[in-house]
């Protein structure tokens, strides 16, 4: 699961499990009717590229959009949500190194500015330029900057396009997150391909970090939207490297139509497409995971029983627990942690008679500990990726969630970041 | 505020301040009426003390206690809310090395065995005895090897025998949090001592870590339930070492009367009396937050406007923030994720006009970062103690949470405990 193991297939986790209609593509072929491009704008600094531009050339495209619900919005996510046509969008344009966030009436300004430059390089409507930022909170965005760059800039038309873009996206990302599938639908081929960056600030609800999704199939807004809504929820949803909510989430869904091949509401292409996007947000949700600041092992917990409130409160609770992620770091099988999470969600109920095991192994039964075998425990916590079921009595209800460890590089990282 | 610097006075921080009629006495010096000692019953093993027993010799000695509401509930915490008289404790058993949680049936039995075991030892009825524990989670306990231990103990009837109990009942704990003082009331003079645990999984909610007060003052009932739960929520119920809710958590106050000194509702006498047990109360808190796993450093989030949901929510929000603390381990003045903090507390509020100042450096105001001596901020990020403050528009509400940072040594406590 950890950067190097990534070569080879798109599909790099047993969590995300590749449908059998696709196949790899290289991640730089875009699907048809789309260009993109990197820029090294300075806001980083450095020379590195820093903002990216994507765009499809096919008037008709169709756009779905998810943020995230922070009480504290970014001025590209205002933007988006207040100036564009979230249905119809044709271009984005996106930075990192700064998240224009806490910026205020300037920030929006600055944000505005980019959207507009973006625009006229592109010959665009700004309503169909969606924006995007990500980086250090608080800082003003320097939106002149950037749109001057954005106006000389030539389309560098290379093959690298995509990964210009993916990599322009990025912070402290180590892990590859641009992945392109070939999808077969029973009325043809589509191409779908995505750029998604996070590593840390990761608790997304209702939507997720940067990712943008392209396709070539022809979808309408409501296919769209309804397979945008339906993937997130299974995918970003479902991740937490450390709790905390962004306030720049992002997710953009683009269907060019370019391919030809119609992807109609109810249709057995949908349900090959939505299989295919599923498997892709999933396989991303779960590389930003693995990314985790730091991380050197991820979990998934699995709590199925009880209610729907319940089995989130508990799922979130373990996930978010640094005594839970601190000993899933130290391979430590130390399920006290666990059943003290539990606790900790559900105040009041107790006696609470959960049921927990670890990699299939037993450790709890009706709320008590119960003798296992240690050393198959033992081992089990040293793998990359460790599960952990919890059970409730009765209900029918059912959630998992996936997470990273805390590590010493988490602290490292986090307690250097602006400095 | 670290380790070393505890010598000399009882009251440490800036943010605990000592009653003008209060006195530090040696911390072994119990008020009359108690005795105190401990034992090495071999729950930890390697002959450390590891039981520590507290008894009061006036019958008509009165007590209150608290106790966390996780839903999962350790044993010892359902034995005293089950089979204790909890207004008329004569004696505490208090164990480290073993929590007794997720124990279920054969827990409570071993519980019962350990209280038993003490009533005889000191000739009490067992629902006179309350019984405390602290360490691992889902581990059965050795009742009857501590019933033995109690049966042979003989007491020292040594000076430091209150030391040796607050010493028994420690885990990961580096700071001492045995603190005694003398008050003068206007009726006269009487003693208060604490002996109190906590280091990690701190994030109490309505009761504490282990904290069990003396006071030789005469207390009704009502007076001592009052002063408990008033002085438990200004100090116990304010800390968050790491967001983690015990299973054990529990604060008794045992009040013997054998001073003489009658303390009355309303009086003069009671209102001196609850300013030297709120100060102790928060001075014992604000130790555990220093003695926080790993700590480094240790931070006030003060939270005004709004309302009371919003103010806790930011409070918890920010404290709780893997993020922020991190940046507080590292010294670094990143108050973005202070507003991402807010933000992700507080979600569909954007967008929300909040003000953030650091050590009384305005950073943020009306949710938009402003100018700010930058030389000065990261001079003050460097203090031991770091205040952070926030406003909403509108409303009186108003709370404060005190928290740690989040060090490598938390990681490396934590990865590491059972193993």
């Amino acid at each position: 699961m950890r950067a190097g193991q990534l070569t080879g297939t798109c599909f790099t986790s047993r969590w995300a499990i590749a449908p059998s209609r696709c196949v790899a593509l290289a991640p730089h072929e875009l699907p048809a009717g789309f260009r993109a491009w990197g820029l090294a704008a300075g806001v980083k600094g450095g020379g590195e590229l820093d903002v990216g531009l994507l765009v499809c050339d096919e008037p008709g495209c169709v756009s779905a959009a998810r943020f995230c619900d922070s009480g504290v919005l970014a001025a590209p996510v205002v933007l988006c949500q207040t100036e564009c046509d979230l249905t119809a969008l044709r271009a984005v344009v996106a930075n990192s190194g700064n998240a224009n966030a806490a910026t205020g009436a300037a920030g929006l300004e600055q944000a505005r500015l980019v959207q507009v430059a973006a625009a006229a390089r592109l010959g665009l409507d700004p309503r169909q330029v969606a924006v995007a930022s990500t980086g250090v909170i608080g800082v003003p965005l320097p939106g002149k900057r950037i749109a001057t760059a954005i106006a000389r800039s030539a389309e560098a038309h290379r093959p690298a396009g995509s990964a210009d873009f993916a990599a322009a996206i990025r912070t402290t990302d180590a892990i590859d997150k641009h992945v392109a599938l070939s999808v077969e639908l029973p009325s043809g081929r589509v191409r779908l391909c995505a750029q998604c960056k996070g590593a840390g600030m990761i608790s997304p609800r209702f939507a997720t970090m940067l990712c943008f999704v392209q396709t070539d199939a022809a979808l309408s807004e409501e296919t769209a939207d309804l397979l945008t809504t339906v993937t997130v929820k299974r995918s970003f949803d479902r991740i937490s490297v450390d709790g905390q909510l962004s306030t720049n989430d992002t997710v953009l869904l683009m269907a060019s139509g370019a391919s030809g091949v119609v992807v109609a509401p109810e249709s057995e292409d949908e349900l090959v497409f939505g299989e295919a996007l599923d498997a892709l947000m999933r396989e991303l949700a779960l590389r930003i995971v693995a990314d985790g600041e730091g991380a050197k092992r991820i979990a998934r917990v699995h709590v199925r029983g009880g209610d729907g409130e319940a089995v989130e409160a508990i799922a979130r609770g373990v996930a978010n627990s640094p005594l839970v992620k601190a000993a899933l770091f130290g391979g430590d099988p130390n399920w006290g942690r666990i059943a003290q999470a539990i606790g900790g969600a559900l105040p009041g109920t107790a006696p609470l008679p959960f049921d927990i095991a670890i990699e299939g192994i037993r450790v709890c039964s009706a709320g008590v500990g119960v003798a296992f075998d240690a050393a198959a425990l033992a081992a089990a916590m040293l793998r990359d990726e460790v599960e952990y079921s919890v059970s409730l009595p009765g209900g029918g209800a059912e959630t998992e969630l996936f997470f990273s460890d805390l590590s010493f590089d988490y602290v490292k990282i986090n307690a250097e970041y602006t400095t």
